[in-house]
Protein backbone atom coordinates (compact mmCIF):
# COMPACT_ATOMS: atom_id res chain seq x y z
CA UNK A 1 0.00 0.00 0.00
CA UNK A 2 1.57 3.10 -0.73
CA UNK A 3 1.23 6.67 0.49
CA UNK A 4 -0.69 7.84 -2.44
CA UNK A 5 -3.37 4.78 -1.45
CA UNK A 6 -3.23 6.20 1.74
CA UNK A 7 -4.30 9.99 1.59
CA UNK A 8 -7.34 11.32 -0.55
CA UNK A 9 -7.15 15.06 0.31
CA UNK A 10 -4.11 15.96 -2.75
CA UNK A 11 -5.04 19.24 -2.31
CA UNK A 12 -3.54 19.69 1.08
CA UNK A 13 -0.78 17.16 0.15
CA UNK A 14 2.89 19.85 0.03
CA UNK A 15 5.97 17.64 -1.70
CA UNK A 16 8.30 20.70 -0.30
CA UNK A 17 10.96 18.98 2.07
CA UNK A 18 12.35 21.61 3.16
CA UNK A 19 8.52 22.26 5.25
CA UNK A 20 8.67 18.56 6.32
CA UNK A 21 11.94 19.11 8.02
CA UNK A 22 10.75 22.92 9.42
CA UNK A 23 7.91 20.70 11.03
CA UNK A 24 9.51 18.14 12.60
CA UNK A 25 12.12 20.46 13.79
CA UNK A 26 9.83 22.24 15.67
CA UNK A 27 7.18 19.19 17.27
CA UNK A 28 8.83 18.30 20.42
CA UNK A 29 7.13 14.78 20.65
CA UNK A 30 5.80 12.41 17.76
CA UNK A 31 3.83 9.71 17.62
CA UNK A 32 5.11 6.29 16.66
CA UNK A 33 3.29 3.96 15.39
CA UNK A 34 3.83 -0.06 14.85
CA UNK A 35 2.23 -3.58 14.45
CA UNK A 36 3.22 -5.94 16.95
CA UNK A 37 4.25 -9.53 16.38
CA UNK A 38 0.68 -10.56 17.18
CA UNK A 39 0.09 -8.21 13.64
CA UNK A 40 -1.96 -5.50 15.60
CA UNK A 41 -1.48 -2.16 16.14
CA UNK A 42 0.29 -0.17 18.38
CA UNK A 43 1.33 3.46 19.36
CA UNK A 44 3.19 5.51 21.93
CA UNK A 45 4.17 9.44 21.55
CA UNK A 46 8.09 9.88 21.80
CA UNK A 47 10.50 12.61 22.14
CA UNK A 48 12.44 12.93 18.57
CA UNK A 49 14.79 14.99 16.76
CA UNK A 50 15.45 15.12 12.97
CA UNK A 51 19.45 14.67 12.50
CA UNK A 52 19.67 15.72 8.48
CA UNK A 53 17.79 12.80 6.65
CA UNK A 54 16.78 10.67 9.21
CA UNK A 55 14.80 10.90 12.49
CA UNK A 56 16.12 9.77 15.66
CA UNK A 57 13.79 8.42 18.68
CA UNK A 58 15.27 6.90 21.83
CA UNK A 59 13.61 5.11 24.83
CA UNK A 60 14.76 2.87 27.53
CA UNK A 61 15.84 -0.84 26.40
CA UNK A 62 13.00 -1.95 28.91
CA UNK A 63 10.00 -0.61 27.55
CA UNK A 64 7.33 -2.61 25.65
CA UNK A 65 6.92 -1.16 22.34
CA UNK A 66 10.60 -0.37 21.68
CA UNK A 67 11.48 -4.14 22.39
CA UNK A 68 8.92 -4.64 19.25
CA UNK A 69 10.68 -1.82 16.72
CA UNK A 70 14.25 -2.51 17.89
CA UNK A 71 14.89 -5.38 15.05
CA UNK A 72 14.33 -3.94 11.75
CA UNK A 73 10.40 -3.85 11.74
CA UNK A 74 8.48 -1.03 10.43
CA UNK A 75 7.65 2.13 12.23
CA UNK A 76 5.43 4.87 11.54
CA UNK A 77 6.62 8.12 13.27
CA UNK A 78 3.20 11.02 12.87
CA UNK A 79 3.66 14.23 14.02
CA UNK A 80 0.82 17.37 13.93
CA UNK A 81 0.84 20.99 15.37
CA UNK A 82 -3.10 22.23 14.85
CA UNK A 83 -2.71 26.12 14.36
CA UNK A 84 -5.99 27.24 14.51
CA UNK A 85 -9.57 26.44 14.35
CA UNK A 86 -11.71 27.47 10.93
CA UNK A 87 -14.91 28.53 11.51
CA UNK A 88 -17.26 28.25 8.63
CA UNK A 89 -21.25 28.95 8.16
CA UNK A 90 -21.75 25.23 8.33
CA UNK A 91 -20.50 22.14 10.72
CA UNK A 92 -19.73 20.19 7.32
CA UNK A 93 -17.03 23.33 6.18
CA UNK A 94 -15.54 23.73 9.68
CA UNK A 95 -12.02 22.72 9.72
CA UNK A 96 -9.03 22.95 11.04
CA UNK A 97 -5.36 24.72 10.04
CA UNK A 98 -2.95 22.13 10.69
CA UNK A 99 0.69 21.06 9.23
CA UNK A 100 1.33 17.25 9.70
CA UNK A 101 3.62 14.51 8.91
CA UNK A 102 3.83 10.92 8.72
CA UNK A 103 7.18 9.23 7.76
CA UNK A 104 6.83 5.40 7.05
CA UNK A 105 10.15 2.71 6.86
CA UNK A 106 12.15 0.24 9.38
CA UNK A 107 13.33 1.51 12.44
CA UNK A 108 17.42 0.58 12.69
CA UNK A 109 18.15 0.39 16.24
CA UNK A 110 21.79 2.23 16.71
CA UNK A 111 24.79 0.81 19.17
CA UNK A 112 27.92 1.67 20.49
CA UNK A 113 29.08 5.29 19.34
CA UNK A 114 26.54 5.75 16.73
CA UNK A 115 24.22 5.46 19.62
CA UNK A 116 26.17 7.65 21.78
CA UNK A 117 25.98 10.47 18.85
CA UNK A 118 22.13 9.79 18.58
CA UNK A 119 21.47 10.77 21.69
CA UNK A 120 23.61 13.80 21.42
CA UNK A 121 21.73 14.91 18.25
CA UNK A 122 18.58 14.18 20.19
CA UNK A 123 19.88 15.88 23.61
CA UNK A 124 20.46 19.43 21.36
CA UNK A 125 17.42 18.93 19.10
CA UNK A 126 14.93 19.07 21.86
CA UNK A 127 17.18 21.91 24.25
CA UNK A 128 20.33 23.28 22.48
CA UNK A 129 23.03 24.15 24.73
CA UNK A 130 21.57 22.07 27.29
CA UNK A 131 24.76 19.54 27.42
CA UNK A 132 27.68 22.11 28.22
CA UNK A 133 25.57 22.72 31.22
CA UNK A 134 24.99 19.50 32.84
CA UNK A 135 27.54 16.24 32.85
CA UNK A 136 27.19 14.17 30.14
CA UNK A 137 25.99 10.50 29.71
CA UNK A 138 27.66 7.74 31.59
CA UNK A 139 28.32 4.30 29.55
CA UNK A 140 25.78 2.65 31.88
CA UNK A 141 23.85 5.08 30.94
CA UNK A 142 23.80 4.89 27.75
CA UNK A 143 23.76 1.44 27.98
CA UNK A 144 20.07 1.66 29.62
CA UNK A 145 18.85 3.43 26.30
CA UNK A 146 17.41 2.56 22.94
CA UNK A 147 18.31 4.79 19.98
CA UNK A 148 16.51 4.52 16.80
CA UNK A 149 16.66 5.74 13.65
CA UNK A 150 14.26 6.21 11.13
CA UNK A 151 15.34 7.53 7.45
CA UNK A 152 13.61 9.59 5.57
CA UNK A 153 13.70 8.91 1.71
CA UNK A 154 12.32 10.63 -1.06
CA UNK A 155 9.03 8.86 -1.14
CA UNK A 156 8.41 7.63 2.35
CA UNK A 157 6.69 10.85 4.06
CA UNK A 158 3.01 12.28 3.50
CA UNK A 159 3.34 15.96 4.69
CA UNK A 160 -0.06 18.33 4.70
CA UNK A 161 -0.56 21.71 5.64
CA UNK A 162 -4.06 23.36 5.63
CA UNK A 163 -3.19 27.19 6.20
CA UNK A 164 -6.17 29.70 5.02
CA UNK A 165 -9.48 31.32 5.97
CA UNK A 166 -12.59 29.76 5.29
CA UNK A 167 -13.86 29.94 1.65
CA UNK A 168 -15.88 32.83 0.56
CA UNK A 169 -18.39 31.30 -1.48
CA UNK A 170 -20.12 30.23 1.68
CA UNK A 171 -20.50 33.60 2.96
CA UNK A 172 -23.80 34.28 4.95
CA UNK A 173 -24.49 37.46 6.43
CA UNK A 174 -24.36 37.66 9.83
CA UNK A 175 -22.73 34.65 10.47
CA UNK A 176 -18.79 34.98 11.99
CA UNK A 177 -16.00 33.29 10.17
CA UNK A 178 -12.63 33.14 10.23
CA UNK A 179 -9.68 31.84 12.17
CA UNK A 180 -9.31 31.09 16.07
CA UNK A 181 -5.61 30.62 16.38
CA UNK A 182 -4.30 28.15 18.66
CA UNK A 183 -0.63 28.67 19.44
CA UNK A 184 1.71 27.03 21.84
CA UNK A 185 4.72 29.32 24.08
CA UNK A 186 6.84 28.32 26.69
CA UNK A 187 5.96 29.48 30.43
CA UNK A 188 8.13 30.84 32.83
CA UNK A 189 10.56 28.69 34.10
CA UNK A 190 10.00 27.21 37.11
CA UNK A 191 13.41 26.31 39.56
CA UNK A 192 13.53 23.02 41.99
CA UNK A 193 12.93 24.24 45.65
CA UNK A 194 16.14 23.25 46.78
CA UNK A 195 17.70 25.01 44.21
CA UNK A 196 19.86 28.09 45.93
CA UNK A 197 18.24 31.69 44.76
CA UNK A 198 21.43 32.64 43.22
CA UNK A 199 21.50 29.77 40.15
CA UNK A 200 20.40 32.02 37.61
CA UNK A 201 17.94 30.32 34.27
CA UNK A 202 20.38 28.95 32.19
CA UNK A 203 21.21 30.01 28.57
CA UNK A 204 19.94 26.82 27.50
CA UNK A 205 16.11 27.77 28.59
CA UNK A 206 17.06 31.52 27.50
CA UNK A 207 17.41 30.23 24.43
CA UNK A 208 14.60 27.96 23.94
CA UNK A 209 11.93 31.09 25.01
CA UNK A 210 13.84 33.51 22.66
CA UNK A 211 13.46 31.38 20.10
CA UNK A 212 9.67 30.67 20.54
CA UNK A 213 8.57 33.16 17.78
CA UNK A 214 9.93 30.62 15.33
CA UNK A 215 6.79 28.84 15.44
CA UNK A 216 4.34 30.46 18.21
CA UNK A 217 3.67 26.05 18.34
CA UNK A 218 6.87 24.49 19.43
CA UNK A 219 5.86 20.93 21.41
CA UNK B 1 -0.37 -9.04 23.48
CA UNK B 2 -1.72 -7.51 26.39
CA UNK B 3 -1.32 -3.70 27.44
CA UNK B 4 1.06 -5.17 29.54
CA UNK B 5 3.43 -6.02 27.66
CA UNK B 6 3.55 -2.54 26.43
CA UNK B 7 4.46 -0.46 29.00
CA UNK B 8 7.54 -0.86 30.95
CA UNK B 9 7.15 2.70 33.05
CA UNK B 10 4.10 1.36 35.78
CA UNK B 11 5.52 3.98 37.94
CA UNK B 12 3.80 6.18 35.34
CA UNK B 13 1.01 4.56 34.49
CA UNK B 14 -2.69 5.98 36.09
CA UNK B 15 -5.51 3.77 35.89
CA UNK B 16 -8.03 6.20 37.12
CA UNK B 17 -10.61 6.72 34.34
CA UNK B 18 -11.63 10.30 35.25
CA UNK B 19 -7.73 10.97 34.63
CA UNK B 20 -8.72 10.01 31.24
CA UNK B 21 -11.83 11.55 30.38
CA UNK B 22 -9.98 14.81 31.45
CA UNK B 23 -7.28 14.26 29.13
CA UNK B 24 -9.59 13.07 26.11
CA UNK B 25 -11.62 16.05 26.46
CA UNK B 26 -9.21 18.27 26.57
CA UNK B 27 -7.00 17.42 23.40
CA UNK B 28 -8.66 18.04 20.27
CA UNK B 29 -6.42 15.74 17.44
CA UNK B 30 -5.22 12.39 18.22
CA UNK B 31 -3.53 10.44 16.15
CA UNK B 32 -5.13 7.08 14.79
CA UNK B 33 -2.87 3.76 14.19
CA UNK B 34 -3.87 1.27 12.14
CA UNK B 35 -2.43 -1.63 10.11
CA UNK B 36 -3.01 -1.56 6.42
CA UNK B 37 -4.35 -4.77 4.51
CA UNK B 38 -0.25 -5.66 3.66
CA UNK B 39 0.37 -5.98 7.17
CA UNK B 40 2.22 -2.71 7.44
CA UNK B 41 1.64 0.22 10.35
CA UNK B 42 0.22 3.28 9.61
CA UNK B 43 -1.29 6.50 11.00
CA UNK B 44 -3.03 9.64 10.52
CA UNK B 45 -3.71 13.03 12.77
CA UNK B 46 -7.90 13.22 13.47
CA UNK B 47 -9.90 15.58 15.23
CA UNK B 48 -12.45 13.70 17.64
CA UNK B 49 -14.46 13.62 20.78
CA UNK B 50 -15.44 11.53 23.81
CA UNK B 51 -19.15 10.43 23.82
CA UNK B 52 -18.96 8.63 27.18
CA UNK B 53 -18.02 5.23 27.18
CA UNK B 54 -16.60 5.77 23.52
CA UNK B 55 -14.08 7.75 21.07
CA UNK B 56 -15.85 9.16 17.93
CA UNK B 57 -13.82 9.89 14.81
CA UNK B 58 -15.02 11.33 11.23
CA UNK B 59 -13.22 12.04 8.55
CA UNK B 60 -14.16 11.79 4.37
CA UNK B 61 -15.55 8.70 2.98
CA UNK B 62 -13.01 9.00 -0.04
CA UNK B 63 -9.51 9.10 2.79
CA UNK B 64 -7.77 6.06 2.02
CA UNK B 65 -6.93 5.49 5.77
CA UNK B 66 -10.21 5.45 6.78
CA UNK B 67 -11.27 2.88 4.09
CA UNK B 68 -9.03 0.53 5.77
CA UNK B 69 -10.77 0.69 9.31
CA UNK B 70 -14.28 1.32 8.89
CA UNK B 71 -14.46 -2.93 8.10
CA UNK B 72 -14.16 -3.23 11.73
CA UNK B 73 -10.38 -3.59 12.18
CA UNK B 74 -8.65 -2.56 15.03
CA UNK B 75 -7.66 0.77 15.57
CA UNK B 76 -5.32 2.90 18.25
CA UNK B 77 -5.81 6.15 19.16
CA UNK B 78 -3.12 7.96 20.44
CA UNK B 79 -3.02 11.63 22.39
CA UNK B 80 -0.23 13.22 24.30
CA UNK B 81 -0.17 16.81 25.77
CA UNK B 82 3.40 17.71 27.05
CA UNK B 83 3.24 19.89 29.84
CA UNK B 84 6.73 20.77 30.49
CA UNK B 85 10.06 20.42 30.08
CA UNK B 86 12.36 18.57 33.11
CA UNK B 87 15.64 20.15 33.51
CA UNK B 88 17.83 18.09 35.64
CA UNK B 89 21.94 17.56 36.56
CA UNK B 90 22.65 15.39 33.69
CA UNK B 91 21.03 14.80 29.98
CA UNK B 92 20.38 11.27 31.20
CA UNK B 93 17.89 12.57 34.16
CA UNK B 94 16.13 15.38 31.51
CA UNK B 95 12.68 14.25 30.83
CA UNK B 96 9.26 15.86 29.69
CA UNK B 97 6.17 16.24 32.09
CA UNK B 98 3.21 14.73 29.99
CA UNK B 99 -0.12 13.31 29.82
CA UNK B 100 -0.41 10.62 27.19
CA UNK B 101 -2.88 8.00 26.49
CA UNK B 102 -3.43 5.15 23.99
CA UNK B 103 -6.67 3.62 23.73
CA UNK B 104 -6.77 0.22 21.14
CA UNK B 105 -10.08 -1.63 19.90
CA UNK B 106 -12.39 -2.76 16.91
CA UNK B 107 -13.61 0.39 15.10
CA UNK B 108 -17.03 0.79 14.63
CA UNK B 109 -18.72 2.54 11.53
CA UNK B 110 -21.73 4.10 12.53
CA UNK B 111 -24.41 4.71 9.70
CA UNK B 112 -27.99 6.36 9.79
CA UNK B 113 -29.32 8.34 12.63
CA UNK B 114 -26.06 7.19 14.46
CA UNK B 115 -23.80 8.54 12.20
CA UNK B 116 -25.63 12.04 12.05
CA UNK B 117 -25.85 12.27 15.76
CA UNK B 118 -21.99 11.36 15.98
CA UNK B 119 -21.18 13.99 14.02
CA UNK B 120 -22.88 16.57 16.52
CA UNK B 121 -21.47 15.04 19.66
CA UNK B 122 -18.17 15.47 17.69
CA UNK B 123 -18.89 19.23 17.30
CA UNK B 124 -20.01 20.00 19.93
CA UNK B 125 -16.91 18.05 21.73
CA UNK B 126 -14.89 20.00 19.71
CA UNK B 127 -16.44 23.89 19.58
CA UNK B 128 -19.20 23.30 22.24
CA UNK B 129 -22.02 25.86 21.02
CA UNK B 130 -21.60 26.64 17.69
CA UNK B 131 -24.09 24.24 16.03
CA UNK B 132 -26.39 26.93 17.44
CA UNK B 133 -25.19 29.66 15.61
CA UNK B 134 -24.61 27.42 11.64
CA UNK B 135 -26.89 25.94 9.90
CA UNK B 136 -26.82 21.88 10.25
CA UNK B 137 -25.56 18.87 8.11
CA UNK B 138 -27.27 18.24 5.13
CA UNK B 139 -28.52 14.75 4.04
CA UNK B 140 -25.47 14.50 0.92
CA UNK B 141 -22.50 15.79 3.72
CA UNK B 142 -23.85 13.39 6.42
CA UNK B 143 -23.30 10.64 3.30
CA UNK B 144 -20.01 12.28 2.46
CA UNK B 145 -18.92 11.68 5.82
CA UNK B 146 -17.48 8.20 7.62
CA UNK B 147 -18.27 8.62 11.68
CA UNK B 148 -16.58 5.93 13.25
CA UNK B 149 -16.63 4.98 16.88
CA UNK B 150 -14.10 3.63 19.30
CA UNK B 151 -15.44 1.73 22.40
CA UNK B 152 -13.53 2.63 26.23
CA UNK B 153 -13.31 -0.63 28.03
CA UNK B 154 -11.91 -1.29 31.32
CA UNK B 155 -9.10 -2.93 30.06
CA UNK B 156 -8.36 -1.17 26.20
CA UNK B 157 -6.54 1.72 27.25
CA UNK B 158 -2.86 3.03 29.03
CA UNK B 159 -2.65 6.13 30.52
CA UNK B 160 0.35 7.55 31.55
CA UNK B 161 1.29 11.00 33.47
CA UNK B 162 4.58 12.54 34.73
CA UNK B 163 3.39 15.44 36.49
CA UNK B 164 6.98 16.39 38.75
CA UNK B 165 10.20 17.98 39.06
CA UNK B 166 13.76 16.55 38.88
CA UNK B 167 14.66 14.34 41.63
CA UNK B 168 16.28 16.27 44.89
CA UNK B 169 18.73 12.92 44.74
CA UNK B 170 20.75 13.91 41.97
CA UNK B 171 21.27 17.62 43.41
CA UNK B 172 24.40 19.55 42.30
CA UNK B 173 25.60 22.68 43.25
CA UNK B 174 25.03 25.81 40.69
CA UNK B 175 23.23 23.73 38.03
CA UNK B 176 19.78 24.74 37.62
CA UNK B 177 17.16 22.47 37.80
CA UNK B 178 13.25 22.69 37.48
CA UNK B 179 10.24 22.75 34.86
CA UNK B 180 10.27 24.66 31.59
CA UNK B 181 6.02 24.79 31.32
CA UNK B 182 4.71 24.39 27.91
CA UNK B 183 1.58 25.48 27.46
CA UNK B 184 -1.29 26.12 24.68
CA UNK B 185 -3.67 28.52 24.45
CA UNK B 186 -6.25 30.10 21.46
CA UNK B 187 -5.30 33.78 20.28
CA UNK B 188 -7.31 36.62 19.08
CA UNK B 189 -10.18 35.59 16.68
CA UNK B 190 -9.10 36.51 13.45
CA UNK B 191 -12.38 37.08 11.20
CA UNK B 192 -12.96 36.50 7.50
CA UNK B 193 -11.63 39.53 5.26
CA UNK B 194 -15.51 39.44 3.34
CA UNK B 195 -16.89 39.81 6.84
CA UNK B 196 -18.86 42.85 7.54
CA UNK B 197 -17.28 44.89 10.63
CA UNK B 198 -20.56 44.87 12.76
CA UNK B 199 -20.31 40.62 13.09
CA UNK B 200 -19.61 40.25 16.63
CA UNK B 201 -17.44 37.45 17.44
CA UNK B 202 -19.79 34.46 18.57
CA UNK B 203 -20.62 32.64 21.97
CA UNK B 204 -18.95 30.36 20.79
CA UNK B 205 -15.40 30.99 20.53
CA UNK B 206 -16.02 33.41 23.58
CA UNK B 207 -16.49 30.37 25.42
CA UNK B 208 -13.67 28.37 23.83
CA UNK B 209 -11.31 31.16 25.41
CA UNK B 210 -13.38 31.95 28.88
CA UNK B 211 -12.34 28.58 29.31
CA UNK B 212 -8.97 28.13 28.30
CA UNK B 213 -7.42 28.12 31.74
CA UNK B 214 -8.92 24.99 32.00
CA UNK B 215 -5.82 23.27 30.92
CA UNK B 216 -3.95 25.70 29.31
CA UNK B 217 -2.67 23.32 26.65
CA UNK B 218 -5.82 22.84 24.74
CA UNK B 219 -5.14 21.12 21.18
Amino acid sequence: MTLDDLTREKDRRVRDRAVLDLLLDEVLVGTLATVTTDGRPWAVPMLFARDGDRILLHGSTGAGALRQVATGAEGVLAVHVIDGLLMATSMFEHSANYRSAVVRGPLQRLSGDDAVEALDVISDGLIPGRRAEVRGMLRKEVSATVALALDITDDNWLLKVNDGDTDEEFFEEGVWTGVLPIRTEYGEPQRSAWLDDDVPVPPSIEALRDNDHRSGTKR
